[in-house]
C-alpha cells in the first residue's frame, strides 16, 4: 500500500499559506487578484516540476494534466479543489484538495503506477465568490451551468471586471471549459464543520450536499414613540421578526432530520432606542439534505410569514437570493472511500456536505464525491481553520487510494 | 371667560419652525446651536414685546418674569417647556408649551387680570438630549438634580462644549438656576402617543408619568458556518436575541397594565448571512406608570436572561443605561386642569405621559401636572407631526384658565 509523503504536502500548506499574507497578518488570497496571481504562480511551478501538463481555460482554471502514453487523453480521473481564498483565512480551505491532490499524483508516479486513465488535477478559479458573485464560479462554467463570457464580465465588489483581471495576471487561457468530461471527480476537503472530531471520525465519506435556500424578509411596521404608544396599538416590525426569527429556528431545532435555519444578518430601522422599529430586514439560510424537507422548511416559513400582518400588524415581503437543490453524489465513488479508509483502519462515517463545494457543480457533468476530514472546533473562513497533520495525511491516503481504483478501471463511464 | 387669540398663537408657532430650518428643509434646532439661538432671540423679542422681565440662568434656561408691583416675586405660577428639538422636527414639541404660555401671558395682561402672585414663563436648556446627554437638562439642573458646572462641562456629540456653546450664542446667564421655586409648573404639550385621538378627546389632564428603564443587553454566542454546524450544536446569538425579544413584548403585550417593552436598536455581529451570529446587541426600553410593575418588568426580563446560558449557550452581559422612578403630578393642579375643561365642554381624561418632560424635572420642586392635546396618529419627533389648530386653540384656553385659577390663590403653597 503506497502512502503519501506527509512532509512534502505539509509544507507545501505552509509555503501556499504565506502567498498573499498581508502586511496586517491576515491570509487575502481573492480570485483574480494579484495574489491569487502568486498562489497560482507557485502552483503551476509544483505542477510543471512533477510531470504534468498545463491547461488553463477560458474561465482561468487550472489543469494539469498526466496521460501516460496510449491511454486516451479523454474521460480522466479528476481531482483537486481551488486556491483562492476569503478575507483573513485560513490554511486549509481549497488547498488542502489541490496540493493534496497533487501530492496523491506524485505519489503515484514515484511508486511507478501507470494508470489507465488519464489523471487531471483541477484548480477552480472563485470558488469562494468573496470577489465576484456567484462563488463556486469556475467549476460552474467548466460544467456549463453558466455561460463563460457571461463570467468574465462579472463586475466585483471592487468594481473591476473578472476577464479583465484574469488578463491582468495572465491567467485568461485560451481552453474552453469542459474541454475534458472527466469519468469520476473527487475533492478532499476540509469538513469546516465540527461533526467528524465530535463524533470522533477521521474521514467523512461525502454521500450528498445539502440544498440551500437564501431568502431576505422585509418587515414593514410603524415608527413610533416608545413611550406613548400602547402595546395593543403597535406595528412593530423588531417584535415581529424576532418572532419569526424564533419560529424558524425553533422549526429546525425540534425538527430530527439534519435541517439547519440561520437568520445571520439583520438591520432594524430608525434604530433608536426610544422609537419603536418601523422596519426589520433579515436573511434567511435554510438547508436540507433532502429536497422535499427543505420544501417542506420553506413552506412552513412562508406559512408563518402569511400569518405575521394579522399577529403583529406587519407587512411581510420576501425576496429569494439563492436556491440550489441538494446534489446526490456517485454511490460507487462514496463506497471507494469508505472502503479505501476501512483499509487504512480510519474511522469513517457517511456524511452531508453543510457548505458548497465545486463538486457539486462538477457533479452535474460527471460521477463525482468529496472526501472530509475533521476540523477543529469545526472552524473555517477563519485564521483559526486547522484540522489535526495526522487526519490531513490520512485524508490525503484515502484521495490516493480513491485515485488508484478510479484510474486502473479503464471502463468506460458517461 | 377670557379667550386667547388663536391667530397670534398659530401665528407664532410658524414663525418658530421656520427658525433653524435647514437648506435641506428639515428643521434642526439642536440646543446650544447658533439655530437655537435665532429660536432664543425671537423668543426673548417676543417676552420683551409681551412687557416681561427677562432672567437667563447660567444653564442657559430663558424666564419671562410678570410680577406686578406689590406681588412678592417668590413663589410665581410657571408655565413654559422647551424651544430646543430633535434632528427633523416638527413644529409643537415644546414650542407649542412656551408660545402657549406666552399667549396666556398677554392674553391675561389684555384682559386686566391683576395676578395675586407672579407669572414666570419658563424655556429650558436642551429638553431633547440630541446634542449634549441627559435630556430634560435645564428643568434637571433647575430643580437641583444635576450639579450646573458638571452640566456645562457635558461633551456633545459633537465634541463641542455646551459651556462654551452657550456663551458663543449668548445664553451663558449669571442668575443661579433655582433661583424662584415655583408654586405651582404647569406644561401644556402635545401628547406625542395615539390615545387621545384614538378616544375621542381634546383634553389629557396629565396626572402621572410613566417610570423609565434602560438597558443594553449584550448576548455573546459563536460564530460558525451556517451550513455545517448542526442545530443542537450551536451557540446563536441572534437566535437568543430573538427569544428575549419576543419574551419581553409578549409579556407587557400580555399585561392588562399600561407597561410598555420596546426593543428599537439592535445589530448583530459579523452579519453575514452564512455566518452564525457571535454577538447580538440591542436595547430594552420599559415604562410603567408603577413602580412596582416597572421594577416586576426588569426582574422578570433578568430571570429569562438567566435561563438564556442554560437554553442558548449564549452568555449574557446587561448594563443599566437610564432609570427614571415614575413621577405622580399633583392632585390639585390636575383636577383644576379636568375642571377647565369640564366648564370649556372639551371631552378631557386623565392619563399617564409615556414620555418624558421638563415637568417631571420640576415636580422635584413644585407641585406639578401637564395638559395634553392630541397628537394626529400619535405621531411626533418628525416633520410630520401635528395637531388641530381647533385643539392647540382649546389646549391653549386650558392653560389660561388653570393659570388664572392658580394666580389668583395667593396662599402659600412649600
Amino acid at each position: 500500500m503506497a502512502t503519501i509523503n506527509p512532509e512534502r504536502l505539509l509544507r507545501r500548506l505552509r509555503v501556499l499559506a504565506e502567498i498573499g499574507r498581508a502586511p496586517d497578518g491576515r491570509l487575502v488570497r481573492l480570485a483574480a487578484s494579484y495574489a491569487d496571481k502568486l498562489g497560482r504562480d507557485a502552483l503551476v511551478a509544483w505542477l510543471q516540476n512533477a510531470g504534468l501538463d498545463i491547461k488553463i481555460d477560458r474561465i482561468g482554471n487550472i489543469f494539469g494534466i498526466w496521460a501516460p502514453k496510449g491511454v486516451d487523453e479523454r474521460s480522466p480521473v479528476m481531482i483537486g479543489s481551488h486556491i483562492d481564498t476569503v478575507i483573513d483565512a485560513g490554511a486549509l480551505d481549497g488547498c488542502y484538495g489541490v496540493l493534496g491532490a497533487l501530492e496523491v499524483v506524485e505519489t503515484l508516479r514515484e511508486a511507478g503506477f501507470v494508470p489507465r486513465r488519464p489523471i487531471a488535477l483541477a484548480a477552480f478559479t472563485n470558488e469562494e465568490g468573496v470577489r465576484y458573485a456567484p462563488d463556486m464560479m469556475g467549476s460552474l462554467v467548466y460544467a456549463g451551468g453558466l455561460d463563460v463570457d457571461e463570467a468574465l464580465a462579472k463586475v466585483g465588489v471592487d468594481g473591476t471586471v473578472l476577464g479583465e483581471e484574469l488578463a491582468r495576471i495572465g491567467y485568461a487561457g485560451s481552453t474552453e471549459p469542459g474541454f475534458l468530461v472527466p469519468s469520476a471527480y473527487v475533492e478532499l476537503h476540509i469538513e469546516q464543520g465540527p461533526i467528524l472530531e465530535h463524533e470522533g471520525y477521521v474521514i467523512g465519506a461525502v454521500d450528498n450536499l445539502q440544498g440551500i435556500s437564501w431568502q431576505k424578509v422585509t418587515l414593514d411596521g410603524v415608527a413610533n414613540h416608545a413611550g406613548t404608544t400602547p402595546m395593543s396599538m403597535r406595528r412593530d416590525a423588531c417584535y415581529a421578526a424576532a418572532l419569526t426569527i424564533a419560529f424558524i429556528n425553533d422549526l429546525a431545532r425540534n425538527s430530527d432530520s439534519s435541517s439547519v435555519a440561520t437568520v445571520g444578518s439583520m438591520r432594524i430601522e430608525p434604530n433608536a432606542i426610544n422609537v419603536i422599529p418601523s422596519r426589520a430586514v433579515f436573511t434567511v439560510d435554510l438547508r436540507d439534505p433532502d429536497e422535499r424537507r427543505l420544501r417542506m422548511m420553506e413552506d412552513a416559513l412562508a406559512a408563518y410569514l402569511r400569518g405575521l400582518p394579522m399577529k403583529t400588524g406587519a407587512r411581510v415581503s420576501v425576496e429569494r437570493l439563492a436556491r440550489f437543490e441538494p446534489v446526490r453524489f456517485d454511490e460507487r465513488i462514496v463506497r471507494m472511500v469508505e472502503q479505501a479508509a476501512a483499509r487504512r483502519r480510519l474511522p469513517c462515517r457517511r456524511m452531508t456536505s453543510g457548505a458548497g463545494h465545486d463538486a457539486q457543480m462538477i457533479a452535474r457533468m460527471a460521477p463525482s464525491a468529496m472526501i472530509f476530514t475533521p476540523s477543529i472546533a469545526g472552524v473555517s473562513h477563519n485564521p483559526e481553520e486547522a484540522t489535526a497533520e495526522v487526519d490531513l495525511v490520512a485524508g490525503a491516503n484515502v484521495l490516493l487510494d480513491v485515485v488508484c481504483d478510479l484510474a486502473s478501471d479503464a471502463e468506460a463511464r458517461p
